[in-house]
């Protein structure tokens, strides 16, 4: 069984999947995609990192020359990236029961003809403001600007290599609203009704 | 339990929500809630259905004066029914079991504080037109501009009267998309686990 979890910024939706890949025994995949990608590239690896989950701004366009793959080359660290992610998620799919925490898994997936759940996990604004306030020690103010501009640049992301809408119910089979029962008994629901199917 | 559905035009929301219903032994409310509502006010019944389900539309204002309630004085017919529904969702969810079919009931209800489970139901756009065709013997053409129109009318309608957003997942307990499962399947395992909470 293969979850993917798309999520608002400060949903909750990276620890629901942890819990639920923790609860069921799955892989649990979220931002060690990077690192499993570092491997297949030979550009600089914080660039990398810097391009994670992030569409490239045709503003700032790098174009890179990857040694290694002939297939990456001229490409934005951010096209090579959301190519390698490509490769991988499949890859990985195609081995054990695992979780994906967002990076298009849920497309990339679909178009590899995977069978995969897909959830998105959303919370009303203010409750994600005031649980990234209570996580970063930050002001509301730049609290308000960050889980803006992250929802931006994932919306973005997504929408631009998908050619979907981020966040829309039709894209995903279930969305789930996490200030209802809260982050742990959200995990709790979805591992029990998961196992079950 | 009360159960609230949002939906998206032609994605079944309302066979689910009866399914459901049927399935749990639960009162249903669709339309009927329009009938209901014609017995608490004297305008004239074809103007409260007009009214249905729809913001008023400003540039054609026309103002009511109703002989029997006065507090729906001077209001449009659409303002006239979300009032009226207002109390009548309210009165009916401390009676008995139910399911409601759109009309902001999850909004009403919640502002009355009364506990419901609320769920949207989506499809994608393709499947919705498809469906849509099939129901109502129509050409694609005349059903891809019903069902951006039906779904347009349905956003305005709620977006005025809650001050929410329609369709999103943060203002519902659960989204679902019902191309996955299908139509029948989707209200089985729905009312499946409604049935265990």
């Amino acid at each position: 069984m293969i979850i993917c979890i798309g999520r608002e910024f400060g949903s909750g939706g990276h620890e629901i999947g942890k819990e639920v890949a923790d609860r069921l025994g799955f892989i649990f995949y979220d931002r060690t995609l990077v690192e499993e990608a570092l491997s297949r590239s030979t550009i600089p690896p914080e660039e990398l990192e810097r391009a994670d989950e992030k569409k490239h701004n045709p503003w700032l366009h790098r174009i890179w020359y990857d040694a290694q793959n002939e297939e990456l080359r001229g490409l934005s660290a951010n096209d090579m990236l959301f190519s390698i992610h490509s490769q991988l998620i499949t890859e990985l799919a195609s081995e054990d029961n695992c979780v994906f925490i967002g990076r298009c898994a849920d497309y990339i997936l679909q178009n590899a003809g995977i069978e995969r759940i897909s959830l998105f996990i959303a919370a009303p604004f203010q409750d994600r403001v005031k649980r990234k306030m209570g996580l970063l020690r930050m002001n509301e103010k730049s609290t308000i600007t960050l889980v803006r501009k992250t929802d931006k640049e994932r919306k973005a992301y997504y929408d631009y290599y998908t050619g979907r809408s981020w966040g829309k119910p039709h894209n995903y089979d279930f969305c789930i609203n996490s200030s209802n029962y809260g982050i742990q008994r959200t995990a709790e629901v979805l591992a029990e009704k998961l196992a079950q199917m």
